[in-house]
């Protein structure tokens, strides 16, 4: 069998890091890549890439391709994605496919009329350690799930211009956890009430944001998952996962830097959390690359499809439209 | 000058804990004991309490009283509250004072006009854990705080007897959380949205109870608390608070057995938590009694007063009503 | 049976604690306290104790006495238990019961002769820690044990006035972890090696002792013991055990003034262990004496024997021997 | 400049991993690899090594080489130092170098007079776990060091064979940590005394050797260190340290598989530490051939040098020595 061909569009911080794990997984090669900025094109000759250019459409017009990354800005993801599902490419695609349920729809549709697989980099679903969580509860070492707790805050808020176009903490942060909230017990969300507030900058609320938040969500089956988040936590980056059910409770915690315990006069001192999610999700990048291509060669599932994006995004959008109207909104709401 | 005379009405699990730290108290004496049962009585002349008798009228009637301990059951505590603070007497009263907001405001305006002191025996307030994280917090040691999280699950469900008289959950159980969620960072709860569900026990439900809740509270200044619960924990007794702030966070663990880590072929193990409220409250109990008898002393104020017992009414209330209504409720509409 | 009337010879800090603990005991008597100091005297009338007076002897001539105390100073040990135990008075002495082997056998050999019992104060067979240790190695959870590890420093140096006549570090301070190493795995020390040191205080090293030690023993079955000692940790008292077996292993940790973890831009800081032994071992010399009174009462073995306290004394001889020798020492060359 | 041209001698388990992290640092090349087995050549030749082959002497005489790593069996180590040494070539060597110290010397001297760089494959050294304890120790937090503290165990013994011809468990094992205690606080070792013992297996006995040991070291001021050794630990490889000083303690812990806890009915429940050194030292193995690189290319000092090695070697046959003559052994004793 011949090498799977890859192509990766968009070469930013998180394309960089998906080309470099690409080219240590041995049975496929990167063909191609695309990106408007000459500096990220260099960077992908020098790794060896054979065909770069500053075209999408040329990119698929040169080369023959198996499948592609898109990694570029969120609003060309849509564009991106049918174009190449109407040419058989196979499709990565970096979290969210666009932040309209209409168009998510649209997009699903010709993914499936087109019988290409599409893959959604919901990432955190590779980390070590909220797998294990995932695994014990699949395991019933919880028995069955009542609570899922999920704390997410980054080190530090983005900067203004980029919140104005994110689509806002819950389709830009939330996501990730609404996402996690989903995997870690295997259920659906049928209904969100968030509370948002600005406490960290308020440049944020100006910007029409908010920038602290708990959102606590119904399951099907009328257990709960609540999640508290922050733009800033002055010690770091905080992704930690507890799930209590009726035989027990599994938490996992964050990776620090190390773990050393220095005991002095003033207390017993350690390191803080790895400081963002490239040092702390630096292995499940990986494992979320290797399994995509894993379900390439064996033609399985996506370990993370388009239903799991538009998912995230109707709770997302029901989280939003709770705080704006400060009530509960049923996820069947948003359409 | 004299020791101050103290007696106590109500010998039952709680009320025997409070004599027991009492008589371990000098410059005390303990003069006077009633309850309905003989056995109780009977513990208590053991302990050498001078005057026991069946009713508490006739304890105030015979004996001269600095102050009384109420241990009693809850739909007693009112009347024995007035009733004594016409006498003069300074009370310390178990939690709650009534389950009516109108009641509980027409006691604590006898307790005024009287001029006596009264302290409600919200006892997690003298607890270590707790008292370091409020200290903490006092100390700018978080900066503003953001967020409080409050999780609180009992071992197990009372039973279904209780539970159909105790006013259900947030009255009974979570009633200690809306007190921690105004202690640890001093402020004031405005608006409640809570989430309740039966997942523990159908009977519970069948009661018209729930056993598994999550409540979300907004502080004056916007800042938010969640709090967790559930009747029963298979580990035991879950009591940990979190505060995170502008400039860092401070978590409070559970106390645990012992600190042994076992490591063998299957994994490392340690001791679970302390059992129950008994058990992890047991030097918090003392030092409430102590603190109380201190401020008697000193005629300081007492360190939880009638007041703090009427918010945390009123917040229960409001989340029984968000329950009830699913919408956020402000606690101004509790009256 | 009418309750045990019980003495107590010596009233300095440890004697008040024992005093202290006996009060809370039911069906026991505190009848006579002896100590030089009048204001000690004082405290034990305050107390309620009946019968004081400055002198031992008179204090056995004046009353009945079916159990007595001993923590006075080390050098009255052995004639206030030889002449009790003449009057067929059950004994509780402070370790170490003498300084000399030959002393310790001659008292032992009284004490056997008048058919008394005589517990040694190893306090830290008490603590939780330690028994729960103990228990997991009794009930098989490490396998075979293969390696002790004992870490004891305290958090400051004692007088050297202290030290002059303590008999020095080994005698004094690591006497408790030799037991600690018999009674972890209930097995018998053969041989010892010992290197100690003056890292702390030169002033030590000028009275003729050591301040730093790491102590190396064999057991009879071939497996090993490591103390590590320090007369000051900056961070507080320092006592952990450790036990490696075939099967695992299991630690014990510090007690910490409490379990909170404040997170900032600068680390995790946590709480100090509890500073010395007087916190550390508060519980354990409650169980230890309430221990004590039991054995009495039950006509069982005490918990921890004469026999005991020689053996660990041999153990501190042989120790060191070591160090001045710079060998390792055999048990059996201490008679 | 051109690529550094780099070359590897043996493809074993070690080698492999090498050659892996080499084949991630741009800036040079792997020329050649020779090794006996076929396969080993022929994983290489897909790893696009250009040259192999089956002879050291050949690979040495048919490529322009700068720098060669040995990872061969310990008895070719010398030979093959010397050897490529008088060729000018720089080298990396597994250690040890020889389990001779007159053969050592000579190697080294050979080293020398050829100017030739030459490190020392203490991988331990590049751990962030160890790092970080030698960066505090070096920046006072601990203050002046009194006592080392290492635990070294293996998860199980090698097999019977390779212990016959490793040189036994200090020359082959406790070596790192011999190392490890000199690294750590950048000090040297003046004298050891050994206690060691066959408790795992009585075959290793069989074979000359001993499994479990318990090392007490001096270092030149008197501090010390105590190394604790296990050819088997059922619950994994333990790899700790703890360093003791004037102003306080630094500990290390374990790296384990992630961080969950579980709690349920019997207690709560953690992962195991990473299996072996080639899962915990996974990272330190990159470190270590980048420093490697990094020196040669910056023409600085090499991080672990010959004399590291020399000392480490006099350390483990100071402790051989002290075992077999169950008395302290000074390093002086050695040569």
């Amino acid at each position: 069998m011949s090498k799977f061909k890859i192509a990766i569009a968009g070469l930013g911080r998180i394309g960089k890091i998906h080309l470099n794990n690409l080219l240590q997984i041995p049975d496929i090669t990167v063909v191609a890549a695309t990106d408007p900025d000459e500096d990220c094109l260099s960077h992908a000759k020098e790794k060896g890439v054979p065909f770069v250019t500053h075209s999408f459409q040329n990119m698929l017009d040169s080369t023959k391709i198996d499948a592609i990354l898109i990694c570029s800005p969120t609003d060309t993801h849509a564009d991106y994605v049918e174009t190449a599902a109407k040419m058989g490419i196979h499709l990565f695609c970096e979290k969210p496919l666009d932040l309209s349920v209409k168009r998510v729809v649209e997009v699903l549709e010709v993914v499936k009329a087109n019988n290409v697989k599409l893959m959604l980099g919901f990432n955190r679903r590779f980390d070590k350690e909220f797998r294990k969580v995932k695994e014990l509860v699949k395991n019933d070492a919880v028995g069955q799930p009542h609570l899922v707790k999920i704390t997410s805050r980054d080190p530090g808020a983005p900067p203004i211009g980029y919140i104005e176009t994110s689509g806002g903490l819950f389709l830009d942060m939330t996501i990730h956890d609404f996402d996690m909230a989903r995997f870690v017990v295997d259920n659906e969300i049928t209904e969100v009430y968030a509370k948002g507030t600005v406490l960290v900058n308020p440049e944020i609320g100006a910007a029409g944001d908010i920038d602290t938040a708990v959102v606590t969500m119904t399951y099907t089956d009328g257990s709960m998952a609540v999640i508290d988040n922050s733009r800033e936590a002055a010690y770091g980056y905080d992704q930690r996962v507890e799930v209590f059910g009726s035989k027990g409770m599994v938490q996992s915690n964050n990776n620090f830097h190390d773990s050393h315990k220095l005991y002095n006069k003033t207390g017993i001192h350690a390191a803080l959390p790895l400081h963002f999610f490239l040092e702390r999700y630096q292995e499940a990048y990986k494992t979320e690359i290797q399994d995509f291509v894993k379900a390439l060669y064996n033609g399985s599932n996506m370990p993370v499809n388009g239903d799991d994006g538009l998912k995230s995004l109707k709770i997302a959008l029901a989280a939003l439209k709770s705080v704006q109207e400060g009530r509960p909104v049923k996820i069947a709401e948003i359409q």
